[in-house]
């Protein structure tokens, strides 16, 4: 196989304190404290950072994951540190890796979320990325006093839309050269190129200018995750970058495919949006090290754990009756938010004739991302060819495991580069640059100057 | 004179990118990129911490700090780092000293703001202090949608106060020891020990419990700024700390007293609560060299700058028309917002008998701040003078010029250890072990215990 035109893939490190696997923290290597320990964050994004990856990457939540307290007391999911406090205190350790942090659309305002990621990316002298989510869970609703129209999914993205516009307009407020700085003159800013924005829609009512000058990227890097209908669209209107979780190549494929050319409906080349999906690889030197490795993980899934996953995917369906070595019950209703991982575990259960506890071993773990376990070779070999076939411009990499990220550095890094496919150092300095990513035009300065 | 019962005064460095003085910024050893550059706040940060100080702490705004364009055209305070963000980074290269952000009530949501201190609080080991302020202006208003009560100082404090509440039961809701992170059981969590806050009042509904495990000091400090009526009631009830603008002794005496007593009426002990007044020190090893150092930053002061000042406090009134060596003339009308600030300024300029440009020159500097140009044992005698009369447990010291702080460190830290006054290292580990505070018992642990 070629390389792409001669491009090479985008590598980003998706955090998780000792590791994705549901039962990472139960592993020998792990550490008690590992969530909340800035020396353990500090190692893996150092770590991440040796061999030029373009990022690391936090998700977030705004409420325990469950109100299933069996669940509850079985998973460091319950506490995490919140992104971007942490990747500000990243951002001081390292030099030139990415730093993205999830924020949702739904309890933020836009204003303190554009001070943030311009304030992130000033301290780390261009790095700084937001992925936007939209919040859409009960258990979060009910921490932000129920706001409006939250529980309504098109309302949701509606609003994210909308709010995505006002956060890049105040990233655009300052235009580049405002800042003078000119002591003998005693003028600090050019008066002509700061802005208000007079943003004034359905959900936002936001006068700006920023009380932040432009930072290094002009405006941090806008990256997206979900990947329903309302996400796609969002995605290509307006994401730089898109994580998702896509399992099989023609899944990968189909996606890819209609994000680019959504994008492109939109008036975006289709390099302005990479597309990134997970993997979580278990890596061995050999098939069978692999798979003693996943299964040192897949022994400590305990059973509230293992069945919380597929209960909540079912929309909270009650499956404690049920003995987990019998069959998977069809007894879930579908409904609209649980209808495409509804059919996918349904699916796979009948497909492949498992039990409950097969079921859920089977995808619990990587809690349903792609789950690769293999030599480097093999590894390699499937990135390359999502890769080569347009399912994937990178991947977001999720170790597995308290050393996965050594085991990817180290095993599957050097065969990456070994096949012209990832670089061997940092060309740039800033996210954009590495993820080849243009500055979008100022639209503010521009209407500016045409009014 | 002796010590207050051998105790110490605390010491905060109020940083601001070049130095608090309106001119700072175009003083010869001022860096242009100053308010944007790691670097520079990490120097000062250490620096702090190399002469054991308690915190350092940030302002912020939501909002440029005036419309006149005039004015934001010639100040470094049009553009500012975000405080949590910055702190956030600042952890990550310190190791003892505390990290205050002031962080609004007024357009932030209770889960989040709990949240980032909790997490800036297992970040530093401890170290994180919240200093509460109530938003006022319009124009911050305008840039999160004109919340509803916004506009109304009554309400907001109300806002306030239940908002604190919201916040310390978050802190609240994971006790000392939720963590087993037992691997053998697979118990990460002690259920029992995690609770919900349940929190239903009249302006938020917050069910909790926090996403974030209790951090290392229970719950970081809170502090409050702001001296109005309502602010020293919240105060009272809720700060641990209080950051305040007192330039006589009589006046900080009057504050002190006040606010220690209202704390005793809620039940309080008074030392529960130590004020902190701000200085503004201009310290030469001789009083001549004090005097020139402050002239060189007084001849820094652009009229458009100084002018703003007075206007802004008179509440906004256009002073362009009259004579900048003539009289302050008396047309500014009382009103709630300005009525403190009107009275200060037209004394200042009638018992003096100060033109408009006296007049700013006397108070732009140091923008209302207690002001001192002396040398360091003259600063030190007013610094003890206010400790021993009960004007201040402390100073939150407000750098004037770049080098500010290292001229406080180096010439009057040494004498207020030769007086006894300053500790000569580091103590204890937290910041509530440098400010001598207790740490709360827990409200929702007690509640779910009683239950």
């Amino acid at each position: 196989m070629t390389n792409r035109d001669g491009k090479k893939i985008s590598l980003g490190a998706f955090l998780h304190p000792s590791g994705h696997h549901v039962a990472a923290w139960r592993h020998p290597d792990a550490q008690p404290d590992a969530g909340v320990n800035l020396a353990n964050y500090t190692r893996l994004a150092r770590l991440a950072e040796s061999a030029s990856f373009d990022l690391i990457f936090f998700a977030d939540q705004a409420a325990l994951p469950s109100e299933n307290y069996d669940y509850i007391s079985r998973t460091t999911r319950a506490t995490l540190l919140e992104p971007l406090t942490l990747l500000s205190a990243l951002a001081a350790v390292t030099e030139r890796i990415g730093l993205v942090a999830t924020v949702s659309t739904s309890f933020n305002e836009p204003y303190n979320l554009a001070r943030y990621f311009a304030s992130l990316d000033h301290i780390s002298g261009g790095r700084a990325g937001w992925n936007l989510v939209t919040s859409g869970t009960r258990l979060e609703g009910e921490n932000f006093s129920n706001p409006p129209g939250y529980s309504q999914h098109d309302e949701r993205y509606a609003r994210a839309r909308e709010y995505a516009e006002v956060v890049q307009k105040l990233w655009d407020s300052w235009e580049v050269d405002a800042i003078l700085g000119d002591k003998a003159s005693g003028r600090f800013v050019d008066r002509s190129k700061v802005h208000r924005i007079d943003h004034s829609g359905q959900y936002y009512s936001v006068d700006g200018p920023l009380s932040v000058a432009r930072s290094p990227q002009g405006r941090p890097v806008l990256i997206q995750a979900g990947s329903s209908a309302s996400g796609r669209e969002l995605a290509a209107l307006t994401a730089e970058a898109v994580f998702t979780a896509q399992r099989t190549l023609a899944e990968a494929q189909e996606f890819y495919g209609d994000v680019k050319e959504k994008a492109r409906s939109y008036g975006r080349d289709e390099d302005d949006i990479k597309i990134l999906p997970g993997i979580f690889p278990v890596i061995g030197r050999t098939e069978s090290e692999a798979r003693e490795k996943f299964q040192v993980l897949q022994d400590l899934v305990h059973p509230v754990v293992g069945l919380n996953y597929i209960q909540s995917h079912l929309g909270g369906i009650d499956l404690s009756g049920y003995p987990l070595d019998g069959p998977l019950p069809d007894i879930a209703p579908e409904t609209e938010a649980n209808r495409s991982r509804r059919v996918l575990l349904l699916d796979l259960a009948r497909k492949r004739n498992l039990t409950i506890r097969e079921l859920y071993l089977e995808i619990a773990g990587a809690r349903g991302h792609w789950q690769l376990v293999g030599t480097p070779n093999e590894i390699a070999d499937a990135l390359e060819s999502y890769f080569h076939e347009r399912g994937a411009d990178g991947f977001n990499i999720m170790p597995p495991s308290p050393h996965g990220l050594d085991d990817f550095i180290e095993l599957v890094v050097p065969e990456l580069r070994r096949r012209g496919l990832f670089r061997e150092a940092y060309e740039g300095r800033t996210l954009r640059d590495h993820l080849g990513l243009k500055t979008p035009p100022n639209r503010i300065a521009a209407a500016a100057t045409a009014a």
